[in-house]
């Protein structure tokens, strides 16, 4: 166990009237250490009350003391940004790339739930319930920048987030997996706000998301991957390269993504559908181990696992573990590969503004954030 | 091109009341050779005028000539039964299997949406858009009942169907495929009146529909496969066995069932993305091949081939063909097996009672029916 | 009976890539006597192949001699423009007030689905169903702006419309109304596309809908009162001011719009319950007189009376007539007012561009179209 | 202030595996002073564990200490029930009635959900926000059979409920209203489990509930009104009888009943909407002042007024106050009668369980459960 940090840590919300940034605020504001400190958005919301141009779109209220926050802009010269021992970026991804790299220039560290840097070399792509080692690298994106504290690091995409934790879980256990297949139905809320149009998607599904099934492809085996023995960038899961085949929909669903996944061992004789459950039910992360104090936002069961033949479910399932767990059920043969089984993930938590807040806590406990 | 009958054929309906018993009044009130005779139901029904006691469900009104027919009871020897030419079966499998018996035991012709004889070995599983070669087993059911007459075809699950005609279009062109893998998004239609509770899929999905992932994997083979030699028996694809993986999930979608698929083929190296597309393109089928005039309800296209990277969808597509066809769509490579595609079908036309209509429909066109 | 024109009228589409514009042309394309001549569009799409730049949302395929008509701009100068016998508006209202009235302007005959002219003290607002008389304002119209054939028609608002045609069978039998409050519940299609976002809707209610309330308010006395004795403008139903009360919910339906309705009658003691049935039962208007030669569009039944309890219903009923009737039902005394009772509107046809060529029909009749 | 009881009263719940019973246990198992000890439920679940017969269908966990309690039969004689202060019934109407009042025969306290005895003329009809008032008829109800301790107290309809309460607030601001119309939108968890089928609302409304409007129509007049002088029965608003006309509807939404309302006062000139929403927004009810110690589950806010001209909102608002208030908003003139607005309460918390367990922490501090 780690204790939390003695002082509180000023924070900055990137994109903070958005979707992911409303998540943000949520989720900073009664948080024991994290102390919100700069609300940043678009230079037309800059300067203004918070409270008076946000379209606030979450079932919790505004929180009162973020209400009369003056919202700035993205900028490392905005007053109070340089005091911020960590920005969280929610940007959407056409301004993510130059405003977040400014800032890390500016010795800002930045945790970022755009897409733009999950592909960089020197970038940590972290799931914080799967592989905060990749932390390890941090030092030599510095180094490569000659910066002495900024860097940047991501949280992937929500529909990988929900599937690599449960197979962190079975590689924890068995050793290297060699072939995945996913299908995936996604919540509305994963494209944004407006995002999905009701036209398109009540009594309907979309089999299409842009993009998406070549990240859960291609982000997997960077998070499941190792990091090099120099610690100067990421192995790709290079000595059992990974075959992933991906289908992503949209389904009329508000939160949640559920995913149908089948699984092939590089083991072989595979291991037993009762094996695999056990690996799921006992699952632990660094996450947990660093206990409450440092990691108050890690969830109590990393995996919580379903009995129920018709478990998880959207709905029912998402609020478990206030959103920062990944239900797994319906574990069974299957005919193809090894073993099947279902995962659910909100979407909206640890798929995206949760992840990038205990990937911070977890840096706070190595000494990352100060 | 074969001729119409000379004269209309009688036909009965079993669960004439039932979600599948209103949508073969609706697909045979209009027909142009079938003739509604026999309206049967449950005894509690019997005796009274159809339109007083049907919770008629469709957005088509109830046809005029149907609402003042008397419902019978599903008997032998409910008035006008006998006269019947073919009797539709659209029973709950908890009663279907003793009276579909028991009229083909009374030389009746029995085509049933109904699961109970889909897997007996001597009688055909016939979906009209793939297999309609296996009614030749139909003279060794006859004789093996000591019957001159009356037989039973079954038509397949409705996930079933919408798989399986998208895979003969591949097997027609490329030969025996080894391995499949499918996820479902199917409709709530497919689970009957009242079937889903509102409250268990609002704003949710249910990863699991009971029995139906089994049918897939079980009945495909049956479809796909030959008739023995003697014709006295099937062969479920015996010389290439398939291997097949099936996730069933129910989406809030009114109707049309949406499939997610993956394929292998036998011959190796596999067919291009562009030749697999050329096969989707220009299937076609016995029922399309007969004519009109004998197949009034097969589709002009058995497969429509969707371009457009974000289709099918079920409210968009649903209504092609008057929802007689299977649509595909986003065809590409698989990283995994050769390659991937979404299938579409509407689970309560194509998938339930056009889907008996079409086999009835062949079978006067090969003196089955008289 | 009025018979048809003898030679094919050419019509111009404005608007055409757009929700209604996309209505006009399903409507048009298969008309006996329109003929689709110009689609215009903004310059943006000005050029191009229609089926490539459209983004198509009907579940009805597009035309096939639409798809590859060349787009044009929305002026009285695009080719073929002045060809055209009437020009049907589906433009937003941002863009709709200038191009009207220069194509009227132009000596153009413009019926229009924007709320721009509505207001327009010499404009016609026309539910085909009600009041077709006001067309004798038209030639009013034209002299004020001195035009020898030019003038604008405007079709009402589509929560209007739905209660309006049930409201105008009771003044026909009973005289004048006093007294309407009314609550609809209104499909998101009529928020045109993109529209509603589904994060707003599912699982939703929006108790508020811009301005839609004001406009049941104030177009309702406009299209249930009479024209002047002069034929130069409208009395607004002001011999007996209506008292109406409209309150305005987002619902999350695809299409159909449904209004609970309460209402007082001048006449008093009030009509009976049944009275009042047997007026809706009975109610037939101009367009229906008129004959399916002239008047192909219109409705069979005007209004369709439903006698089950629970009806009408979005999803069950708003196809009926092809979407060109209301729907009533729930008929019963009101313990406020006199009776209340349920209307139905398929918002996108009969509230919108099918109410549109019903109204050019009609004028063909009345020799305003030629 | 009124302090909470030293003891932990033991607590008794009927229906326990229903979806009422199923939010009395959500409520009650975290309770500080009512301690969850009988589970009764048909005699078909009656002997074994909780957990194993409950088909939960809520969002949170079933609570643990929950989990293995055995269910018992709904009877005086179960074990542990004569030790009970009182008992909540979340029955069906349809063996409420024997039960309640068999258990009320045997001494023992009903606090019910079940609509049996609503107009039973010595049982009071009690919102928690409202009418405690009506508590004071306990003592002749007991008198009147005979009893020393045992009574029932029913909570209103969940429809009646919402509006109810912004009644109140009004006519404790500004005396006896005169007239009230109301159109309500309600959630499909209205109607229990499995209740309505998905095939019914998905894409739809359905314009008609059985009965509700009649609820809504005669339990306002009940709950308004006072108690007779003699405290032997209630007057129903005698002095200024109501007239109220409802519509109810049934639309797709989880839970939240919405309703537009309009109203007449008898005092004219009327309150301006500017004195309303000052009624609205400072409101209080007896329950709030009793205090947290004594009335843990009453809301801070009774009502809470919105100034967004789009809110309240279902899936954004029935949250608030832990479901225990009721929402107003859209506050504005009616062209007919004097003001109108919308409220909004989750149906199945202050709707149905909460209202219970309010009315029963209320009981408690008048010394009326021991």
């Amino acid at each position: 166990m780690v204790s939390a940090p003695q002082n509180k840590i000023k924070v900055g919300v990137l994109g903070a009237t958005g979707t992911v940034g409303q998540r943000f605020i949520e989720l900073l504001a009664p948080h024991p250490y994290f102390e919100l400190h700069v609300l940043a958005a678009s230079s037309r919301s800059a300067g203004q009350e918070y409270a008076k141009i946000v379209k606030w779109k979450l079932n919790t209220p505004i929180p009162e003391k973020v209400k009369k926050m003056v919202v700035q802009e993205c900028s490392k010269d905005a007053p109070g940004m340089k005091d911020c021992g960590v920005v969280f970026s929610g940007l959407d991804h056409d301004v993510a790339g130059d405003i977040e790299a400014s800032l890390r220039q500016a010795e800002l560290v930045v945790f970022s739930n755009a897409k733009n840097y999950r592909r960089d070399p020197i970038v940590p792509l972290v799931v914080p319930l799967v592989n905060p080692s990749h932390f390890s690298v941090i030092e030599h994106q510095r180094a490569s920048l000659g910066l002495q504290k900024g860097y940047i690091v991501c949280n992937a995409n929500c529909s990988t987030t929900g599937v690599v934790v449960a197979l962190k879980a079975l590689e924890d256990r068995f050793g290297p997996l060699e072939t995945i297949m996913c299908t995936t139905m996604q919540a509305i809320s994963g494209a944004g706000y407006p995002g999905v149009s009701s036209l398109d998607i009540l009594d309907n599904v979309v089999p299409h998301i842009g993009g998406e099934e070549e990240k859960i492809e291609w982000e997997t085996a960077k998070i499941l991957g190792g990091v090099n023995e120099d610690q100067k960038g990421f192995d790709y899961h290079a000595s059992h390269p990974l075959k992933i085949s991906a289908n992503c929909n949209r389904v009329p669903v508000i939160d949640g993504h559920l995913a149908c996944v089948s699984v092939k061992f590089s083991k072989q004789p595979a291991p037993s559908v009762e094996e695999v459950q056990k690996a799921f039910r006992e699952f632990t992360c660094e996450a947990q181990t660093l206990g409450k104090d440092v990691c108050p936002s890690a969830p109590e069961r990393a995996i919580v696992y379903h009995d129920a033949p018709d478990r998880p479910q959207p709905r029912l399932d998402r609020d478990l573990e206030n959103g920062a767990c990944v239900s797994v059920g319906r574990l069974r043969e299957c005919n193809v590969l090894d073993v099947k089984f279902v995962t659910l993930l909100d979407n909206v938590r640890l798929g995206a503004a949760t992840s990038s807040v205990i990937n911070a806590e977890i840096a706070v406990a190595k000494g990352l954030i100060v």
